[in-house]
């Protein structure tokens, strides 16, 4: 992990951008070290995502928590893969005909993707644990959903998770689900038009976890409400502290 | 509105139990008055209530807020009507039987409790507001659900409204829930087995409210987690203060 700027932003919180090897991240940490970590989630796209991304990790320090984010794979300056891009037209053109989205192309653009993040994800978590800014336990926060998912499936540091329902799900993944166990808080935008609301429904049904979650909100697909940024920080203050 | 007893709570809350009429009621108000009024909802049978009606108002009080609630029709000390009996009776016998419960019993059970209770929580809100100790605007938290959806409806002091999704509607109601237009906050236990789930998402889906919050968790009809109280309580924050 090589830090290859550093600022610090007005409330005091420090923002470092790093590359691991090939991909680039943000770790953000509060004044008061060392803090818990939540990995922050998102569709892709680092330079697109920077103001929502820093907006909830100054969010999460006031509360006391470090953040960090990274590259998906695909996506920002990284390579693209044709296979994904053949993928990703196929849904926009389902998208904007109107039409179902084939599981089928749900499988080819999800799962190459997940298989391919959640290893970087795990990369990530070891060299920022090894920080000595960073400690305690690790939630992760946001979409992809199919990401968080399986992180919280297959990595042990991750203690709680508060996923977006807003994105496409293979139903392949559903037996996943139910071995997923730790706290989660999921949500849903009730009407967000490019998800499916009743996938979203069943895939929180389906997560085997004794303490889950679901906040349904409305607003549309960017729009959740500002007071679930609140909801989030007192959810990882339960399970993180 | 004729106060039968008083006494101070070691919190500082002092609870008021009184009498409308013939309906039994109690008034829980906060250290520092005049505050914004919460009336807690709940299925009928004040007494046996008791205990998690004081634990709501003074988790509410916490907060600042007063809290009042009154007996429904048919509950507790009051007369029974035999029409309902019958229609509670018809629903246990469907319910031990495992079979779906009919429209028409649900008809036959809610619609006359509404018709009868609505118009006297109405009444007591005219009797509480003109306390000195009372003032600002007016929440309803808590079921019976329908109740709460008529006086979302038909009461304009009441500003929001924190609904348990946890007893059954009529069918016709639906289209009174679409002329709801306050802030909602709806709690849904997922795993409610006496619960029909699918009939609490329609009808969440039913609210015509711009702000509409769905909270979704897991323990069982009477297993509502604590925190759910901490939101309530910000919830109501954001809407009465």
């Amino acid at each position: 992990m090589r830090v290859t700027s550093e600022q610090r932003l007005d409330d005091g919180v420090v923002e470092r951008e790093f590359t691991l090897g090939e991909i680039p991240g943000i770790l953000w940490t509060p004044a008061s070290v060392p803090a818990p970590l939540i990995l922050l989630g998102h569709p892709g796209g680092l330079r697109k995502m920077y103001p929502r991304l820093v907006a909830r990790a100054r969010h999460s320090a006031a509360e006391g928590f470090a953040a960090a984010t990274i590259e998906l794979p695909g996506s920002g300056d990284r390579p693209r893969s044709a296979a994904a891009e053949e993928a990703r037209a196929d849904l926009r053109r389902a998208l904007e005909a109107g039409e179902p989205v084939d599981d089928e192309i749900v499988d080819r653009l999800v799962l190459p993707l997940v298989d391919k993040a959640v290893p970087e994800w795990r990369a990530a978590l070891d060299s920022l644990l090894s920080l000595p800014e960073i400690g305690g336990p690790v939630g992760y926060a946001g979409g992809v959903i199919a990401i968080g998912l399986r992180l919280a499936v297959v990595e042990p540091r991750i203690s709680a998770a508060l996923l977006f329902a807003g994105s496409f799900v293979p139903r392949t993944m559903f037996e996943e689900a139910r071995q997923v166990t730790i706290p989660l808080q999921v949500l849903l935008q009730w009407d967000d038009e490019g998800n499916d609301r009743q996938l979203a429904l069943d895939l929180f049904d389906a997560f085997g976890s004794k303490e889950k979650t679901l906040h349904a909100n409305m607003g549309g697909h960017t729009g959740v409400p500002r007071f679930e940024g609140d909801a989030g920080n007192r959810f990882f203050a339960r399970h993180l502290k």
